[in-house]
């Protein structure tokens, strides 16, 4: 990890950020190499996730005022718990602690006074300064940053924890451009922020990130997805009841066959499984240190009802979180829905139109109010309800009704405007339920750098060469004048300038041996490398080197960009232009 | 602008966010078309500014730490005039309300007792509720969102209020990956954030807004650029001298004549002024509605020591700022230099070594010591510094040297170590100046969408038609089934997924009469619609239409997702296709 973060600095893929002012935790900044790589993920997670599903993006402000969190239970329930040290003063994740120095592995799915005995039972030190932590306080601490919306007092207003609720706010303007049908789908991709206790592991524990999330809207009859694209997609899965000591115990399964087991109970979770799984491997997660792991049921966040996480070996066995796939119920379409002041549901039309008997009250008031003064109103609201719940009731000549302080009153049936009437209904109002494929965009980036860092040999010299695929691959191609005289640079600057033109991803160098600026391109990631040499200047060719075989080819400049975009769309491989 | 927004909402563009609970001013939510056409004007603005450029991208956090805004400055100077009315308690930007109510167009660069003093004078009244606003106090207010980074008392950090200082701070690595070598472009997209007062005008004036930044750092030599790409691109500048009352008076010139005459002083910002023209052309502004204009004195940024902005009037003379190119010296790196622990400079070689003579001293401290006691260390000192200043000093054998307090003390020059070396340089530190062409996208997707928001008539109705160029527009194409019958509606959706799987913008629509669905897609802006019909079961063919001439011509479907791709990447025009 340490050597990829001294790679990742060197070659531009990152770094933690404002280091020259002593830096500060849990931010890092994408170099060159790094915010192309990312971009160029983000585009192929919208290509297949909304452009290619038919699902509609939206792109959202960071900042929400309050009321959005008091709904969706990020105020009160998006907590860590955190240990002070008495001694230095240096505030600790106090679950993490547990964790790292126990078997136990979901202290945090304990409560604060239990994780305070655990500390206290372990006799846990300050990992900074090794002062004694038993009997410090464990605190709830709320991960949200907030800030102040407007001048003078203003109002409150947090930064995101998940660009999820910038949908579920909009869901009444959203449900009108899917013209109120579902199921549909909404996409994000955006910053999201946790004020971590204590961020580590370079990219995988930031306090800024990016998220990439789709929300499905579903009936709640749950209209089956049509799995025939990914029937047949291998999944590797790490069930609930098979996580336990010792060594991982998988079950290989497919899309079809977990659907079928039930192993993944909801059909929509399989299909996405199905998808990322194929998304994952073409970024470049290698499918040997990949897998899908469920939520033990303390683990799961305050809205998810089942979670399945995509998860990478980034260097042995150390299993990072890169997607989490959560069903979230109409947990939170209703929580809006109360506190808003707005539908969060759809109508949904019935297939045929229903009808119904319905019983109502229409109380003759000149007749409740001189016979029963003051309790009038309730008595006539008391008949609304019995009209509702208890048509015999009204069988009578009257009717009994038990208002508030449990007096009973006797109302003539005639007096009550009771009617039993046949109403057709077409439709009724639902709360959508909710599947929610949720990507963490920076661990991708990190677990794609981290198998995609490798050593191998060439000429009997140790080289590092990082195998990025060449749709992500920040440089598609980067072109070097042999030497900088008899007009090769000014050569190699058209043809760089050129194949700018025509929209690839270039790098020009001329700075080194020609053998040191290969090394170079190996480590950023650079799929091909362009030599202008003497015989360019005779022939108008120039070498073509692939990274990952150093084999080189002889490509006439004229079809230079149409070959290299071939490459890099992988209609053409690089085999089939050495023939 | 209210019609537009109507548009925009209904229509999926833009809306203001979390309106279910009030709404907050200054925050708007892109919908699924806003959300498609903003990325797209992004990847338009990436695809020009930096890969055709050669420039490189970085990505950096939003927040940033306390440190950083007190060295560039933004801490103290980045702040609006405001007053709050007494009565009602509402704050309004002092130095607008000025200009909206007086011939006065410049309040923003007076002092704050000078707005002040001219509110009473105007005897202004607050718009909220009408009491007067005399003798208010106008008090800076800093635009910038604090939000606290870490547990318990952490430290403060700040939302950006520019992309810019993102790449400023990381100068030091960012010229490492540059190698060293200037000029060099670094460009960043992303969100940043001012807590405006008196937020207003849908997406022109928001609290947080997405920029598209580059900074190109230059030599202090300043190399030229290569302006022959760019040399005949007609520009309409609105010098600051021939700013005043009446009618605007415009320079028509071009590129290379508004460097030759001087009235664009610096040659780079001349270049990018042409290149964001094409850019904007590009993407849809119209070039009658669109100009640049020189900053006043006044108006001028705490950074900035030139600066033109592009401005678009998206309505009946209502110009708005899109665009700024500041030349900002060496403020930025310099600041940096001085106050963050690293080298914000660049090494630059001379084209030749250069040999200089260097006096210096070395001081026999052994003498010193017993000689002067405790002033013998600010000798030492005094003698370094004369050497540099004054050779002729050493010319004596002894040399006279004054302390701090004013003492004078003799040193035999035998016991300085005098010496005069040749030393040979082959280059020096020079601090880079800095040229920064600033987009805001979010003004760039309005003007674009207020330029092609048009009516004109379709056999003899009115005809809301939004016509953005094919290259930006959400969806390229929309497909209909003609009715839902014989098959035509799963012929329709076969071919949509067809069409997605070639990469393409690709909207369903199955609801209402093929004329309603025609005008949802025009108000949308798609620029071609495919209807699968009776023919289309009969012979494999779809009527292809086109939005702006509204003309219809039959494809065979196995042509139709390469010939949509070349109409919309401007390989193949509409007409040519009719053909």
């Amino acid at each position: 990890m340490t050597d990829l973060s001294e790679l990742a600095k060197r070659r531009g893929f990152f770094f933690q950020s404002s280091e020259s002012y002593g830096g500060v935790g849990g931010f890092y900044t994408y170099g060159p190499a790094g915010a192309t790589l990312k971009q160029n993920v983000e585009d192929a997670w919208r290509d297949r996730f909304a452009v290619r599903e038919g699902n509609i993006e939206i792109d959202a402000p960071t900042i929400m005022p309050e009321p959005v969190f008091e709904a969706s239970g990020h105020l009160d329930g998006f907590d860590d718990m955190l240990v002070e040290c008495a001694e230095c003063g240096e505030s600790h994740r106090a679950d993490h602690l547990v964790e790292d120095n126990s078997e136990i592995e979901d202290a945090e799915s304990h409560d604060p006074d239990a994780v305070m005995g655990l500390i206290d039972d372990l006799d846990l030190a300050c990992p900074t300064c090794g002062a004694s932590l038993a009997g410090r306080p464990v605190e709830e601490f709320n991960l949200m940053f907030e800030t102040g919306i407007g001048p003078g007092d203003g109002q409150p207003g947090y930064l995101r924890p998940e660009t999820a609720q910038g949908i579920f706010v909009e869901f009444p303007r959203l449900k009108e451009y899917a013209r109120g049908q579902l199921p549909f789908g909404v996409t994000q991709i955006g910053r999201a922020y946790r004020n971590e206790i204590s961020p580590r592991n370079a990219l995988v524990r930031t306090r800024e990130f990016t998220q990439a999330e789709l929300e499905l809207f579903l009936s709640p009859g749950f209209e089956p997805p049509d799995l025939s694209d990914v029937a047949d997609v291998d999944l590797r899965l790490y069930p609930a009841e098979r996580q336990g000591e010792g060594d991982a115990d998988y079950l290989e399964t497919t899309v079809a066959e977990a659907v079928e087991s039930g192993v993944v109970e909801n059909a929509w979770i399989a299909y996405y499984l199905g998808r990322s799984r194929q998304w994952y491997e073409r970024i470049g997660v290698d499918m040997e240190r990949f897998r899908f792991r469920q939520h033990l049921p303390g683990e799961r966040a305050h809205y998810a009802v089942d979670c399945w996480d995509a998860e990478a070996d980034v260097g042995d066995g150390d299993w990072i979180e890169m997607a989490g796939f959560a069903y979230r119920g109409d947990y939170d379409l209703s929580k809006h829905h109360d506190h808003a002041d707005d539908s969060y549901t759809v109508f949904e039309e019935f297939d045929e139109p229903k009808t119904e008997t319905e019983a109502t009250v229409d109380p003759d008031m000149s007749y409740l109010g001189p016979e029963f003064g003051e309790h009038a109103g309730a008595i006539a609201d008391e008949l609304e309800t019995l009209a509702k719940s208890d048509r015999d009731a009204f069988e009578g000549d009257a009717v009994e009704v038990t208002v508030a302080g449990g007096e009973v009153y006797e109302v003539p049936v005639e007096k009550t405007g009771y009617a039993v009437e046949e109403v057709t209904k077409n439709g009724q109002h639902v709360t959508p339920r909710v599947v929610e494929p949720s990507f963490g965009v920076d661990r991708a980036v990190f677990a794609v750098l981290a198998h995609s860092d490798e050593t191998d040999e060439v000429d009997g010299e140790q080289r590092r060469v990082v195998r990025l695929p060449p749709e992500v691959a920040p440089t598609t191609v980067a072109v070097f004048p042999l030497m900088d005289r008899d007009g090769m640079a000014e050569r190699a600057e058209d043809v760089a300038a050129d194949l700018r033109e025509a929209g690839l991803a270039v790098t020009y160098d001329d700075t080194g041996n020609i053998g040191r600026r290969y090394r170079r391109q190996d480590e950023v990631g650079t799929p091909y490398c362009v030599t202008v040499d003497y015989d360019t200047l005779e022939d108008d060719t120039v070498t073509l080197r692939e990274r990952d075989s150093t084999e080189q080819v002889r490509v006439p400049i004229a079809d230079l960009a149409d070959e290299l975009a071939a490459l890099r769309d992988g209609r053409r491989s690089f085999v089939e232009l050495t023939e």
